[in-house]
């Protein structure tokens, strides 16, 4: 039951928003689920393997790789040479003696990331809208994981799905941030604020800077696209609008650059 | 005369550190410094074609993409359609109608950019250890802009050349950001701390935060490649190291995004 925005038996909650059923909802799916992930490269491989909720399939690597491991792997293991890994990665992937066939994690549900939180609890979740680029995800991931972001949410038709390039760029963290894909962000940006977050557009022409608006709140951090920024409907769902200072001669960071100043400033308040 | 580490004529200094002459530095380049580059994508050619600095050979463009330019380009325009295009730029590059052939920029010299400092003047220079993938140097160059550091010096046999992808990273901050390309990177790290600069070499291994290094100083923050930080020899010429306050859970951020952040918390402090 992947991906969903909500429990859809909790009590209470039932038929409250006109959500869709898990069927509706595999229509607007980017991809077969049940298809397997390539995972290479040293770190996002470690961290698959570590990772008790990443059903496994089949490692391949090589004697040097696979001795290096912390420890021994509990798949399926093939040796090949680093030629032969070579071919099972897209061209140039640097795969470090390491590709692992693993299924594509389970979504987390966005209604159990917002349960039972501790009211001095200030980690931030981000929310990233129509940010396509799976090496920018994946950075943003990691970045995630380092200032121990609560999620990161992405619509579901708009980010991409998991793939080898985007957990390389994640270096592990794929496995370690709670990634929520929703079906409607603007919905689950409403929840979100019922949880007692803040949630704060990123947005260069904002007044006042994301320093000035972080206070002591729990923040939900919006991010949108490069250029085209956030979407009108995901901004009438924010509480704030905030700015990086950032000189004039520049339009915008790099949207993973943001997000890690952004997730930089939330944690260095406390 | 591009990328030399020191004015080769400067009064009072030759011949002090045994630098090499130009002929000796054209031998550590890579590739030919006469070839053209070719700078595609709208921020990327808007920016160059507005540089005074930048020699311009020749500009590609479609009409509708010519027509939205904020000045006319005073360069020979060629109108091509976006399929002609796309065969000048590397396979999938997003060239958005603009590919412009020019010379890369004659980098500027670390002895020009140490000059009369404004002993108020805080802003900080950014060094890189052997940090080589072209988007990560060209979003570097766009945070540094974006928070206005002097500099950006690489070493010149350890860093990428200027090329489209780079440029389309750094969005138009290439022609914004001094990229200063150095022969000797020790040596550089010594010039700069006599001009005044405090070199904190970011490491995950510091017992301090950058934030708490940072105090008051005008700094030169150094940051070496992923997975292996910076050289022995770079972080004997630190006169700090710092570290950003990351999860342990996490070992290092991206470079880029490492960057982002500790050029925020420069900047921030004013």
């Amino acid at each position: 039951m992947r991906m969903r925005q909500q429990k859809p038996h909790s009590a209470g909650r039932k038929g409250q928003t006109g959500r869709q059923t898990p069927a509706d909802r595999g229509q607007n799916r980017p991809g077969n689920r049940s298809r397997l992930v390539r995972i290479y490269g040293r770190h996002p491989v470690t961290a698959a393997l570590a990772n008790p909720q990443r059903k496994l399939a089949r490692l391949y690597a090589t004697r040097e790789a696979l001795a290096a491991l912390p420890h021994p792997p509990k798949v399926e293991t093939l040796l090949l040479d680093s030629q032969e890994l070579r071919r099972l990665v897209p061209e140039g992937a640097p795969h470090q003696g390491l590709v692992l066939e693993a299924h594509p994690l389970d979504g987390p549900d966005l209604f159990d990331i917002l349960q039972n939180i501790d009211p001095a609890d200030k980690r931030p979740i981000l929310v990233l809208d129509q940010v396509t680029d799976p090496h920018n995800i994946g950075a943003i991931l990691r970045s995630a994981a380092a200032f121990d972001a609560r999620a990161v949410v992405t619509q579901d038709r708009h980010a991409p799905p998991e793939t080898g390039a985007l957990a390389k760029s994640a270096s592990g963290a794929l496995e370690l941030v709670p990634w929520v894909r929703v079906v409607n962000l603007a919905r689950a940006l409403d929840e979100i604020a019922e949880a007692g977050f803040w949630r704060i557009g990123m947005d260069g022409r904002a007044e006042r800077t994301l320093n000035a608006v972080l206070g002591d709140c729990r923040p939900c951090l919006v991010l949108g696209a490069e250029g085209e920024g956030m979407r009108p409907n995901v901004v009438e769902h924010c509480d704030e609008l905030a700015k990086l200072p950032i000189s004039s001669r520049v339009e915008s960071l790099n949207v993973s650059n943001a997000a890690a100043i952004a997730l930089y400033a939330a944690a260095a308040r406390v």
